[in-house]
């Protein structure tokens, strides 16, 4: 069984629905989450990793690389968009009453000062306990802010879709699991590490990306965060493109390996975007394996 | 008049005294803060940057470069400590009830644990706050967990300092104010930042980090944050050790204007440790000065 | 007056020849036409640097920046042809015996051996001695292998042109003078120089590089010389593109000062094939005015 | 059997003679005795290659990477001293004529000018003809200026020893063979090999260099030498510190021949100093070990 961030009805469910329709757990806080897949009590989870508006979600971050062992075997990338939903025959004149998240009102404030200029905005504990409250029909309130998934879960009627404010948001999700054999390399993936600078090292930053540019790989993220011991000791959290089982990105593992202090695998996954790499000559499983080849021949070399 | 990040009787506020001992005005939030001092309703506010803990503080990071140009004019780190403050004449043996803000509770969760296991730990809005409501002669809770100036401010008895689980961790903190004649240069400086990649550009970072290194300027905080516009776009908060009248932070900057698309400016001002860069040979003003001078003299070279 | 390396009727000379078609002064020894002009004999002479085949010509690259300053102020490339010249009259079918320069034979050997099989091919002091030689009609010798300025000079006939069996190789040669006004910026210059690494590092040539590139200014040679103190001790000898006029060199000029024991300017001036670099975004001058004004602006900017 | 580039009582000879005391066969010119390798007319040849003075042997450094392959199987360094050798019985006083090879007559000119101000000194072809000559009792020359190789293979009396004017000079030698089993690592070793770029690529040496310096490899020469097809198309000759057997070696072999266009493994030998490298953290062959079975656990880890 899999479980996810929940409550039921936010995107975090919305991106665990992309990976399965069946049963799946809700957690109450993102470290809960983890430590249920690290003690076992489910299979994977769905958490958020970073917003393209917010940031890296902290908890997350700190959270993959410190314990047992954990893998992202996947990520869903999911709009952050948000309607309005009521219930059965309710207009968009009747509403009179908005119930909501603080965080969904906020996203959603000019809309409905434009749309709404006479509705009532009132906060729920969440979008989805919103959703719920309106669908009961002796509420009080006539219409939720939430996302599509808790306005299906809950029967509710979608008035408009896309009322963000700021449209073109969205938030990426990861899949952990335990580790176990990885996603196979489809050509178009990630890999997640968290590398940690030698402490007496000042331009160690400068060394680790060298790392990634002197083989071929490209960054897509990179996030410092605080070692937690003192000020101004970091590591890095990292997405890549590639795979371990692409032989620049092992390379690149084994170089980070020896110059850090620690590396944490995370995990090599397929992009959700399916896009592959643009390679400069010279860094792909070709050019390793020739690389290879030819050096064994310098051993084995006979008089001409 | 200076403003901070409120309310009274919080680590901001102690910060803030180390500054002045003027009365100043608290605001609710930190782009409430830093907004007052673009408006002029204050000409400075104290909030903070960055926790060795929990990293980044985005609100700060984000709002510091948007909007009407604002400086750092200084900085103040204060050791996230706690005390046990109770009303004269409580003793340990006395504490059944314990109010604090639940951050507070979390981060002396242990100590309470050993040293008051009977105590019922109850949560307040703010540290300060339960801090103002022990010192009421009547109120049913028998001790405040906050900081010191919390403490001192409603006439509490600090019964035991430092019972933070984590000991060592500090907030640091930055003076802003609006544009103006810059902090004269002490020769142990810092400079912050915000660089903009080119949007076009995968490797930008490691060139903004040759950037810096080309040039013997080490850095000691790097944060990457969204841009806001699409997942993957980031913008780099960054100090640097030394002060824009550092020559070779004059070249830094212009070269990270040349390369980035945009570079946002927010100030030069001592180091709180008064810490002293190390400088490589040939990095010093004096080493800018005299290449200077040999460009001037291959002009002007007269035949021998 | 202008020298040259002689004797006449050489490349050398030809290249002298683009230059000027007054009376020159030619010089037995490349260090005696250097010292020439430096001591005022002459207020310039025309020397080979490099062959596309041969490599760097050291006695050039070596006495160069050694004594009081020189300046390069000009550049020609001559394409290395080889011509069989002869008295009137004489036809290929004639020739028995050819006359030329050791040098010049070896470069000719397999036409020779194909088109005249039977000839003897003997050795003269200088391809121009070797026709000065045939020009006489007393001479036993029918034909001098020479380049075309020397067939010109002792009136012979070019039997055959292009007789080289390297076909496309070229000399590039320098117009050195004394120090004085650089010559004007085309916008398709060069500069060249002599870096001196700091004996105590071993990554210098590295570093030395990085201030090239990281100031979009991109080497068109680079020849290592020792410095004559210890084996494994080198200085690098250099053309990049561009003019000292141009901000990223001039730039890039101070900032080797810096990191280097010592920089020899030995002079920019325009490329001989005109060609223009092209310029990362953010090197050109423009950029670098831009960056230089912004700068301005955070030390000036005033309260918004 | 081994040769050299002779004559007999060369320096080069001296060279050789540190390896071997068996009868040896000179060649008349590097190219000569390199090609005698490759066909097998000896097993080996003893070949200068640099002189701390005048530089690169530009016919070595091309004709070793130019044909079927060679391995240079270890390096021999000679101090270039002369001495003033004369039949037994001549004393200073004594001395009227001084025999010896133009290259060493330049190199004792101020010690000739200053000691023997009274004496001719005539040029012979080879400074070890000059000391076969004074050998003969009915020889007109009083003196030679030699190698003290020459001066004992023709019994010559030792009157004066390092009298050249620029003490200190020393020339570098290499034992070459036909391709076989590397020589053992010893830990102070040297790797030579040719690098050729991609002709299209502008910023090829500073990655070149890169692909060292990221896996701690220093380099102790490096040459470039036009590739003889257009001016500004270069390859590059480097020592490098390390044996193909040491895993950054091996590491950095494979790199380059992934960006280079080719490269020639020109062989890995002991140093003559014995000089062991100072490697950075985290590139001896316990990191290298230590990265790859850590990249292998990564497949492998099973669920904690």
């Amino acid at each position: 069984m899999l479980g996810y961030f929940g409550p039921a009805g936010t995107f975090t469910h919305q991106a665990l629905l992309t990976i399965t329709d069946e049963e799946a757990m809700p957690f109450a806080s993102v470290p809960e989450a983890l430590d249920a897949v690290r003690e076992g009590q489910v299979d994977g989870v769905v958490v958020p990793i970073e917003n393209s508006v917010e940031g890296g979600v902290t908890a997350t971050l700190d959270k993959l690389g410190n314990g047992a062992p954990l893998r992202i075997v996947g990520e869903v990338v999911i709009p952050v968009e948000f309607g309005l939903y009521v219930r059965e025959g309710t207009q968009l004149d009747d509403v009179r009453n908005v119930l909501t998240h603080g965080h969904a009102a906020a996203q959603c404030r000019d809309w409905l000062a434009v749309m709404l200029p006479e509705a009532t905005v009132v906060e729920a504990g969440s979008t989805a306990g919103a959703a719920m409250e309106v669908s009961n029909p002796d509420s009080r309130h006539d219409a939720a802010v939430c996302a599509r998934v808790a306005g299906e879960m809950y029967g509710l009627v979608e008035l408009v879709h896309g009322i963000e404010d700021n449209p073109g948001a969205v938030t990426r999700f990861v899949h952990v699991a335990r580790p176990g054999p990885l996603p196979p390399r489809t050509g178009a993936d990630k890999t997640t590490l968290v590398a940690y600078m030698r402490e007496d090292h000042s331009g160690a930053l400068l060394e680790i990306l060298e790392q990634f540019a002197g083989r071929g790989v490209n960054l897509t993220r990179i996030e410092s965060r605080p070692t937690k011991t003192f000020l101004g000791s970091y590591c890095f959290n990292i997405d890549a493109e590639g795979h371990l089982h692409d032989k620049r990105m092992a390379e690149t593992l084994m170089g980070l390996h020896r110059i850090c202090r620690e590396v944490i695998f995370l995990g090599s996954y397929p992009r959700a975007d399916k896009q592959e790499p643009t390679l400069p000559r010279g860094f792909d499983d070709n050019a390793f394996s020739q690389a290879a080849d030819w050096l064994a021949t310098l051993e084995s070399e006979q008089p001409g």
